[in-house]
């Protein structure tokens, strides 16, 4: 705020506000996560009425064991891709109109997620047809995902909207990395077919294999 | 935190408490927007018993095809009207007591929308008088934002919470742009008593062109 | 991260560590308000099936205008809060436990009023005692919310949490005025036992007085 | 934003990333805890309907009473774990991929409470069995978020990602109390088979006890 020259205020002005432009974006895209996060937990509140009308509260409990595990699948996949945000947006300094645009097409498949996994769980049980829609429309979702974050990569390098000094290297290690999901999930989607069960186990064999550190991921903490 | 003069120190502190105003009733207004996006996603997890009265899982998905489309409405709608609100607040680097109604008011105006939307999609198979009063309803929503986000600019530049580096040629020449917004969505209110679906339709042509970089949007990308 | 004394440095580690403090509570504190001014709007997508057992559409949607005033009420008081609330953190710098559990119990107070609000408003049609009855319990939520704002201000003026350049005299005047907000709500209280109408009128003429600038608000933009 | 030496920008550049990612993860996990905070508040505006059904208005409320608790008690429950998330990651100023899960797992903990803390109450009034089972199910949950707690604190201590200004001591003290929960709680754990009241009871002393301000807290305001 001193009376310097005004181009150089200008421009300080510019980075900083590129700089907010960022964070506004993670923080909005945060509160997204979060809220399909805990959107299962408004889920697991509305077991109350269906107990009344069954035997005992154990038999009540156990027999709505789909909800939880659509609970846990939901938090383990909105997780992951929670973290994979989180590791791209680190390297974003700047964004434009078309960045926040796949931001928010991102933000609709992640909003869809509890809507998907919720509807796989119900069908766990069900006839084989069912459980192999369900399934293909979760992995769809998750498909989806993936997509939208190779094309945000894409962009981001094609704009210049990463921070110069990522190594030019890392930002291609990470597009092979975002391009490698798509063909694995396609992979779990062809099993959708053969066994809906196996599908969904090489799915979250998937979301374990992405927790493992791999480039462009946070820094080693040991420095 | 050195022991300088005292009016540069209460200077800056005022300063850094204005940035500081600005970037809550950002991250505050952004919440509201998350919200208001994933609200439709927990009123797809409501599918769920309905699915049960039905014959099959693909017609009971099926027959919902009017909440899928209102989720899809809202994404869109929502998501343009949060690029309008970071694209104006970028510029904003204080706020009073006025400017902050003028923003409640606005999010009051957004927290509608799923609701209408939701009435819009439940009424798309119903009958021509219910037709046109919901998407009056939806249509009114939007309408109202749009005015709101006119009376915020002509507050803001008038009482200089804007900041001191935009151009006013540029001011102006948002000003206009918000200003076109509300001519548009009353024509596309009009055609509400022709034909709902093509109102509709008009809209949705509105939020992309929207959607093209305009005066006061994000800079290029390419510096 | 120079390798200077390392006294000043753990001193500035603290400062910025307040700061930070202080922002993270007003963050938290944003998020309870965004979610508890979109709840209403949860309520409203439940209109959907109540809405099917009606006759008409326009009957049936006129019919929930208690629902519609409920919503209103609820953003203009939970708006008039985080106002109140975001006036008054722009004065603290630090934070201590104490503060941080007078605030959770003024999210708790906030919490509750979509749930009072809607109480209210399905009473308005109902028997004189049920409206007194919760028209009570409303204004005792309002109630609670101001003298925690009391207790809260006290706290921090008497364990200097607020800014040092903060003038004693205005501190006080902002003391006076969060005083007098109890009286107002206490005299709207006795006039539920006259009429809950009246009562809740006057309580809304309060919201409108408090959007009026008083001590300790923002300062006026004209500078 | 200077032409300096390369090496120095950069490593600014990667502090300057260590702090975002910290307060990133902070927001985040911040608006889970708002969610569920507020959760319990959406379970309350379920009310009106079964109200409908009873004899009076002041019957039906009392007749939802634990309801209520179960509101009060989630919100002092999520209320402590805000407070000691808080306390914990003033202290980390760097994360990498394992904290970020344990921070997932802990938020998957903490967002399961209003479920726990909801069947509880609907048990109070139950067979001993109910109310010993959902009274396990509750402290089972707290019990993990108290594991998770000692888990992150070991990791954030073994890996050098809190501030190297943070006295040793200090950190051993905080890893002692944090030790100190799953072992008080599997005492409250054991009361469970005795009488499930008095285990929420002193379950509710826990909650209390931990309010006072231990070693790692925020430092007193008096400095």
């Amino acid at each position: 705020m001193t009376e310097g020259d005004d181009e150089s205020r200008y421009r300080y002005g510019r980075d900083r506000e590129m700089a907010r432009d960022a964070s506004r974006v993670e923080a909005f895209s945060d509160a997204v996560f979060a809220i399909v996060l805990t959107l299962m937990s408004v889920d697991l509140l509305q077991l109350g009425p269906a107990r009344e009308d069954g035997s005992g509260l154990p038999g009540a409990l156990w027999h709505e064991w789909p909800a939880y595990l659509a609970y846990i699948i939901t938090f383990a996949i909105v997780g992951q891709v929670w973290l994979t945000h989180h590791n791209m947006w680190r390297y974003v300094i700047r964004v434009d109109q078309v960045l926040l645009v796949f931001n928010l097409v991102l933000l609709l498949f992640v909003a869809i997620i509890p809507f998907t996994a919720d509807l796989l769980a119900d069908n766990l049980r069900g006839d084989p047809f069912d459980q192999r829609l369900t399934a293909a429309l979760y992995v769809g979702a998750v498909l989806g995902e993936a997509l939208v974050f190779n094309l945000s990569w894409w962009w981001a390098r094609r704009r210049r909207l990463l921070h110069p000094d990522l190594d030019p290297r890392l930002a291609r290690a990470v597009a092979r990395r975002f391009l490698l999901g798509p063909v694995l999930y396609v992979i779990a989607f062809a099993f959708v077919f053969v066994n809906p069960l196996l599908s969904l186990c090489l799915y979250l064999v998937l979301v374990g294999v992405y927790l493992i550190r791999g480039p462009g991921d946070l820094p080693s903490s040991a420095r």
